[in-house]
Formats: structure tokens, C-alpha cells, sequence
């Protein structure tokens, strides 16, 4: 049977002033009606049961986390007590799925990326199965087609083609390659034989724990002995205990950069894990001058800017050029385009400054 | 004895989004911890007891114009029932002081001006008394030394020098002149003969209403028939009957540009109109950068800006430069410095745009 895992334990800044503490990225409604972590949710529903749905989240967020997905059981939003990285939190969701059903699929995906359409998700999934089903220990992950030197992404090399019964082009992976400095980005854009690392797997929950223990005997093992609680009276105080004791390390260096079973599929979908305003751009709508607006937005003389309000308050610009503009909270920020990576350090000096009621 | 006249009449668009419809600028906080009305009435306290300063108001701004007002008696804010431009205001008050005070001398000023010190604004008072009480039927008026070829102002030419006991710099005028164009401004300034009008005036109430009969006698005819109704039954209704029926036209034009009685007294004050929100700038705290900020703001790698947050809001700028940025009201503007004049124009667009709850 095919199980959903969400990670939903991200928090951060980038989306500030909209995001925020105790409203990370994946709780807002970036684009689109629903928030990410709902979107993400509504892209599984047709294939995967509400009851096989599994939202990993932080202690903090578990209440905002639950409050947005009323229609899954509320044993299903798992709370790390600590974060703990993917490593930890897929083979928490891999020991939950495979103790319920030794022989389950799963899907394990981010909250926070837009991935449209939804059709072409599901056949990417479908043929992750397919792979699977020729080869139960595959652990299949999706590659994008790199449009740009991207520097703040992992990369997939492909290796020797594999073939897919419903035509999807898979490979073997060569390697893992972490976030590239530029010239090494261009290097890998030019040979074509690199990928965006999604994010997302599919894999049977056993196989994934079993690489685990291969390659991460110790993380294994203690994710074991919370296991082994699920069901008794001790689980609750295990997780506290143990979970925070696990290794703090990424899947796709724990396993997937050593393992000999990873198979990449290109995604035939169009992806964004939506890193800033300006990527979230791409995803809003576009006024003849080609500002990127949401909500109420007056804008004259205006141009190749981001406006963005919340509801109930009104952005209204003059002459300006290149900007983001947010409105969210109490709070605005005013940002050009092309500095916007420093707006960590920007968000990080409002505590210093006396502004924490906005973080 | 010496009455205050103040004019707090105006609405305008130049300080949106802090200035509103029912919130215009002279009820605004813009600099300093009073709101430009209650500064203005500041000003005056130690020349003019309350109970002879009178605030000429529009019928929708009465109530919030007397609640910044609590320690002036009830009836000395005195409500147009229509505007109709500063002769008749000028006139409706100087018939009123004349009614109490036959003898009385006021001082006329609007209520949004900025003059610093309040020492040398009552120096100046002193010197327009010493002229009076040398010429019962001159009527004062001060002029400011151009710093700028200026086209938003209407200037005032010297006549023949004038000799104050106190000192001062007085001249009769030769002549009024409206707002300029460019070239003219710059003639005039290099002439060093043309003062800025200032819009600040003292003159006996009988005075002003002799000329205001030789120059208008429609409008003091009109004036009046008002000021007879005063103490009777009858008051209310005559106003609201006769004051709209007045003629529409500024006291510079209807009786300073035609009288022979004029002098003017060179400001020893510093003094703003405050037109928009880059003259705003000049009277707010400024950072290392340049930035002329008010309210909660935090800057980073940012210069030459006006950053302005109300209190419980938080504006935060990144890269920028040359902006002004308000937020107020659930409402924020980002506009070029330099596009300011366009300001107006935004504003009446968010109307049509249905935006009409910021206006």
C-alpha cells in the first residue's frame, strides 16, 4: 500500500515579514488559495488514503499544523520533539509506516515546493512504482532539468539509463553533488548530465531502514527502540528521550550519496521549492508592467517589482523599480530584487533592535 | 487686544497614507510629539489667552479638530458650513473678534505650518504690533527669504523700506505675485527683492473688514448679515444659509493684491509649509545613512530615504535608496522621492480602484 510522508518541519526567513516564527513558510498561502502544506496534501489525496497520510512537523507547530488539515486523523501529525534533519525523520516515518504494513510505499516530500500539474505528479509517482515493483530495494528519487547555474541547490549526476515501463526516462545515479559554487554550477549545466535534486522519494519503508542500517547503524538502531514503544504506554516519553539523541544529519547524505540502490526519475512536472519572493514571483500574476502582484495592490509608473498585501491592507507604489515590497503583520519590508539574499541577516538584527513581536 | 486666528480648513493627498479624508494633515503627529494643530495653538498660547483663540474648521473635521483641543473653550472652534477658500474664513473671524473687541488685532495662520523657534515667531509678532499701533490700518504680512527658485509658493515683492522701533526688517509692498513658473522663480530670486508668502498675517479686525468692503463688498456684505445673527436664535441657521453663498477666493487675492495698506515683515523664523513628505523630511531625526526616518525602522545598507512607520508598525528597508516609505492605516506607499508629485494622482486612483476604505 502507498503511504505519504510530508515534512513539515521547516521554519526560516525568507518569506518574512509573511513568514514568521510560529507561521513558517509551509502554514502560508503562498500562491494559491491553500496554504503549501495544504497544497501539499491535495497533491496526494487521490493516491494515497487520509488515513496513510503522515505530516512530520516540529513540537511548535504541531497545534497550526493540525488546525490546517482538519480532515486527517489527528494521530497522523507525528511532532518531532527536537529537529532532528531528514535522516531522522524519514526513518521515524519509515519504522511508523512499516510496522502498520511491512510491505508499504512510501512517498516522502517537503511541505513547501509548488509542483504543477498535479497530473504530472502522479505519474511521476506511478512510475516510481513501476521501478519499484521490478526492484523492491530501488530508492527512487526526482531530478529537474537545471535551467540555470543554481547555486542553492543539491545535484543528481545520472549514470547508466534504466528502462521504465511507462516510457519515464530514469537513470542509476552516478552521484550526490552538494550546493556547487558557480563555476562548478555552469560546469554542471553545460554536460547536461545533471539534475536538480526535488527533494521528494519514493521508496518501500523497508528498504529505506534497511539502508539505514547499512550505512547509519547507530541512527538506526535508535529509531529502533522508539519503534519498538509505538502502541505501549512508554511511546510518548521514548520519542522525548531518544529523538533528540539521533544524529543530525540529511537523508541524502546519510544514505542516498552512499547507497548503490538510488535511481533518479526526471520530473515531468514543473518544480519550485520556492526559495524567496523572487521565486515565488514566477508563480503570481503578472500586471502589464510586469510586477508580480497578490492581494490589493495599486502600483503607477511601477515596474519589474514584487507587491505583495495581505488582506484587509493595501500596497500602493510610485516609480519604483526592482523592488519587493511586503505588507504582512504590522510589518513591511521594502527590499531591492537583487539584495534580497541578505534579508536573513536583515530579519536577524530586528531581534538586537528591539522588534521581536515581529519575528 | 490680541485674538488668534487659526485656519485648519484643509484636506489634501500630499501626506497619504498617514493624511485620510477625516484625518487631514494639520490632525497628524508629523513632527514632534503634538499634531501640527495643537503646535500652531502651542505657538500662539503665550501671546493670546484662550478664550481669544478661535480654530475655523470644516463641518466634517469639527469634532476631531475639537478633540485635539480640549483646554480652548467649546465655541471657539468655529465650523464652515461649506469652504470657501480664506477671505471669507478671514472675514467670518474678523467679524467675530470685531463683535467682542471693536478694537481687537488678529493674528491669522494656518494650521499646518512648521516654525521654529516659537521665540522668534512671537519676535515677529512684537515687530507686526509695533506697525499697527503706528498705522491702525496696515495690514502685516511676513515673508520668508527664498532659498529656492520655489514654484509652490506665492511670493511678495518689496516696496519702500519701513522703519520698526524694534528693528525688524519691514517693507511696504510693491506687489503680490501668484505661484511662478521655473524662470520666473529664478528671476526672482536673483533679484533678492521677492520674499515667500508665508500665509501668516496681523492686522486690526477692523482694518481687514474696512478693506475687505472697499475691495469685495458682495462678500463683507454677505459677512455681514452672518455676523449680526451673532447671539440670536437666528445664528446657525444664517450661517449655513449665507456662508456658502460667499464668494470662493483666497484673502491674498480679494484684498492683499489690491491694497495699498500692505507691509511685509521678513520672517526671523525658520519656516515650512511641509508640502509633502520630502519637506516632512527635513524636520525628522536622520540616521548615518541619510535616511530621515519616524517610528519603528531598521535599515540595512540603505541611504537617502524618508522611512516612516506608525507606532506599532515596523518598516524595514533593504538596498534601497532614494524612497519614501509610509505605512499607516493598513496601508503603505513605496514611491521614488523624485515621483512625488505624482502622489496625488495615485491617490485619486484608488477610488476607481476600489480602494476607497484608504482614502
Amino acid at each position: 500500500m502507498l503511504h505519504a510522508i510530508i515534512m513539515a518541519g521547516g521554519s526560516g526567513t525568507r518569506f518574512w515579514p509573511r513568514s514568521r516564527r510560529d507561521r513558517p513558510k509551509q502554514l502560508l498561502r503562498l500562491a494559491g488559495e491553500r496554504t503549501m502544506l495544504q497544497q501539499t496534501v491535495d497533491r496526494v489525496r487521490s493516491l494515497v488514503d487520509r488515513e496513510r497520510i503522515l505530516v512530520v512537523t516540529g513540537a511548535d507547530q504541531a497545534a497550526a499544523t493540525a488546525a490546517q488539515l482538519e480532515d486527517l486523523p489527528a494521530e497522523n501529525i507525528v511532532s518531532e520533539p527536537a529537529p532532528r534533519d531528514t535522516a531522522a525523520c524519514v526513518g521515524l516515518a519509515a519504522g511508523l509506516v512499516a510496522r502498520r504494513d511491512p510491505e508499504g510505499v512510501m512517498i516522502v516530500m517537503p511541505a513547501d515546493h509548488v509542483i504543477e500539474p498535479p497530473e504530472a505528479f502522479h505519474a511521476s509517482i506511478a512510475s516510481a512504482l513501476a521501478i519499484i515493483a521490478a526492484d523492491p530495494a530501488a530508492l527512487v528519487t526526482f531530478g529537474v532539468m537545471p535551467t540555470r547555474p543554481e547555486t542553492g541547490y543539491g545535484y543528481i549526476e545520472r549514470g547508466e539509463p534504466l528502462e521504465v515501463e511507462d516510457g519515464a526516462i530514469a537513470h542509476r545515479v552516478a552521484r550526490f553533488r552538494e550546493k556547487p559554487d558557480l563555476e562548478t554550477a555552469k560546469e554542471f549545466l553545460s554536460t547536461g548530465r545533471f539534475l536538480w535534486n526535488a527533494g521528494i522519494f519514493v521508496w518501500r519503508a523497508a528498504a529505506i531502514l534497511e539502508e539505514l542500517k547499512t550505512h547509519r547503524p547507530l541512527l538506526a538502531e535508535g529509531l529502533e527502540l522508539i519503534i519498538e514503544a509505538v502502541g505501549t504506554d512508554d511511546f510518548s516519553e521514548t520519542l522525548e528521550r531518544l529523538f533528540p539523541t539521533l544524529e543530525r544529519v540529511p537523508i541524502d547524505r546519510a544514505v542516498l550519496e552512499r547507497s548503490s540502490k538510488v535511481v533518479v526519475v526526471e520530473a515531468p512536472y514543473r518544480w519550485s521549492d520556492v526559495g524567496d519572493w523572487r521565486a515565488l514571483a514566477a508563480f503570481l500574476e503578472l500586471d502589464l508592467a510586469g510586477n508580480a502582484v497578490q492581494g490589493n495592490v495599486v502600483a503607477r509608473d511601477s515596474r519589474d517589482s514584487i507587491l505583495v498585501s495581505e488582506e484587509g491592507g493595501l500596497v500602493a507604489v510610485l516609480g519604483v523599480e526592482g523592488l519587493v515590497v511586503v505588507q504582512a503583520g504590522g510589518a513591511v519590508l521594502v527590499a531591492r530584487k537583487d539584495q534580497l539574499d541578505q534579508l536573513k541577516a536583515l530579519v536577524e538584527k530586528l531581534s538586537g533592535a528591539g522588534h521581536s513581536a515581529f519575528l
